[in-house]
């Protein structure tokens, strides 16, 4: 087993560490830029090393569907097929299915779906999951979870909790199986050709919003025994001190020497926060998606830079970064490649955004080491409120 | 004047030498990667600057359109609104309102037209189109000219390629008018923002497919006086043997100590063979156009990584390649990626093919320099000629 995890600082209830793979160290709290179809849209393997991600998340939906784990499993695994050497972390592909994918029914055993590409059918249960994420070889793999629409009633609520807990059971039971016997790089087991001995999997901790059912959950989750814990189900639409009130309850559920991931999270301001509440794992589409329609994150709040007060303006994205893009260009050009329809646009505000996300966490990580995440964290608050935000 | 040429190693009709500019030498043979908007699609000035692109090529009537020459002047000319500090040649304009524009009609005074963006009406005069230019500060301008569709008969031929001498003379007179007394590197005059004193301007030879109008369009632009000559109205359809023929034939009527730039062309065999009747000087759309689509130039001929004989093919795009796309990525990557739509399929196929042309160029120059272009030039054919092409 190649997974371990190291606190080694804290401040409050932030945690700086190391977390160990089978491909190499992340140290947290870390950002997973999302590599969806295993590639991060609009910028390169290279630029991202570059900018000091230390993993990628990849989706399991995405991949199972196109081009399929068998043929990912035939090139020895997902970090050999997308030449991408480092730490990998795979979703479940459960939240695509549930956003995703067309004609959806979920039963105990598992979820149907039709994909969105050709309308093909497919039943995605916890075991299959387990099995699709094994060929892709990740170095973390997620468990199947259900999840339901914000907002949803206790009554709703509890049973697919209760649910989620009995996939989670079910996909580690399968998990142990196929990773009965480690030892060689890639082996094939039931069927399945594993081609990362080292994989390490995550539980998912559901609930929500309610703190009860959140409990009961993590508690349930953390009693199966997985490497680590992830909080799923929020940043879906509930307001922001509800998912920082849940995240701040549900983190001293979870083992301290193991790491707490807070799945599908944020905005800048995010981040911070739900360090300050003891999370050391995030993945979010916002600084990339967000990149292609034109939004920038700056030291200064948000800026769009299709506005037309940017036609003229000659100062870099944000005058505090040191990335590629705000070394080299200005709004006036960034304006201009987006409303031309430039690909670049799409390159080179990907790459700030990155850069900003990847950058906040190393000044968190460094302010947590020097004991003072407090000041990093009122003084950065102060400065994306001092801007007139434009977007 | 910024702008000398110096031819430093012959072999036989092949010529090696520097082209200096305001913005900095090219080596020559060289080749223009095409950045029509003030980027070159898919890929960055720093990937361009690695691949050893010496000069961009800029489109006249795409900036003119969007975002206009006022504002670019504005902000100190292309190189500064672009962050491209080496040297850019811009076209004329005329290309594009030929083949982009609706609504166009052709006139002694110049051409009127609607935009392709917004409908609006302009008019594009021979002195226009250099003020333009001297708004953008590219280090070399073209002059306009009209473009015919292939085929055209003499009758047409003949007086378009008269008025295009015609246009001529009326550039010429205008730039010298512009730069009359260069000397700051930017300044005011008759109403235009001259933003790069070192400007160079050339002239186009038209003349269809016949050779007499061709010679006699070359004496005629070489009688005006230009810093250098372009070949135009080439690779519009015309078989490759009579563009041979065309180009063998026109480039002794075209000084021996000035560049010949051969517009818009081509396949790399086209390269090669230009090269080996004097041409300096190329810009295409290929290399950049069709990675977009999915055809990668190899050592070996082109192949279409869409095809589904690379699903599993674990090789490199060409194995004989250094770029980053041919050392990290396989063409069951990139099959996959230009399947699913990823922008990094643009990318790294943009990388390669420019890298290709680039190295293609590099390796022309060297086999110059050391005498044996003939040997190069028979073993680029027969290794091209190798592979069942498959697209």
């Amino acid at each position: 087993m190649s997974f371990s995890f190291r606190v080694t600082h804290t401040d409050g209830r932030a945690r700086r560490g190391v977390m160990a793979t089978a491909h190499g160290d992340v140290q947290t709290p870390a950002f997973m830029p999302v590599g969806t179809q295993g590639a991060v849209k609009g910028v390169l393997h290279r630029d991202l090393e570059q900018m000091g991600a230390d993993i990628l998340l990849g989706n399991t939906y995405h991949l199972y569907l196109r081009p399929g784990d068998d043929l990912i499993a035939r090139r020895g695994g997902l970090h050999a097929f997308i030449g991408w050497p480092r730490p990998i972390l795979t979703d479940s592909g459960g939240y695509q299915v549930f956003s995703l994918a067309a004609r959806r029914t979920v039963a105990e055993d598992g979820v149907k779906f039709q994909s969105h590409l050709d309308g093909s059918a497919h039943l995605l249960t916890p075991e299959k999951v387990v099995d699709i994420q094994a060929q892709l070889g990740s170095d973390i793999a997620m468990v199947l979870d259900e999840c339901l629409a914000h907002p949803s009633g206790d009554e709703l609520v509890r049973p697919s909790m209760e649910r989620t807990l009995r996939w989670a059971r079910r996909a580690r039971a399968r998990f142990l199986t196929l990773y009965e016997k480690r030892g060689r790089e890639s082996f094939s087991r039931e069927g399945v050709l594993v081609t990362n001995s080292g994989q390490a999997q995550f539980g998912i901790v559901q609930g929500g919003t309610s703190a009860e059912l959140r409990e009961e959950s993590a508690r349930g989750t953390v009693a199966i025994g997985f490497e680590a814990y992830a909080i799923g189900g929020l940043s879906v639409g509930e307001p922001t001190d509800v998912m920082y009130k849940i995240v701040a309850d549900t983190t001293p559920c979870l083992p301290e020497d193991r790491p707490r991931y807070l799945m599908g999270t944020g905005t800048p301001r995010d981040l911070v926060e739900s360090v300050a509440r003891g999370i050391d794992l995030f993945d979010c589409v916002l600084p990339t998606r967000n990149a292609r329609n034109g939004q920038l994150f700056t030291s200064e709040g948000p800026i769009n830079i299709k506005n037309a007060q940017y036609a003229e303006d000659d100062r870099p994205p944000d005058p505090a970064c040191s990335c590629y893009t705000c070394r080299t260009f200005s709004r006036a050009y960034l304006r201009h490649l987006f409303r031309a329809g430039e690909i670049n646009a799409s390159t080179l505000n990907t790459l700030h955004n990155l850069h900003f996300y990847l950058d906040t966490l190393r000044q968190i990580r460094d302010a947590i080491a020097f004991r003072r995440f407090e000041s990093f964290r009122t003084a950065f608050h102060q400065s994306l409120s001092r801007h007139l935000h434009d977007s």
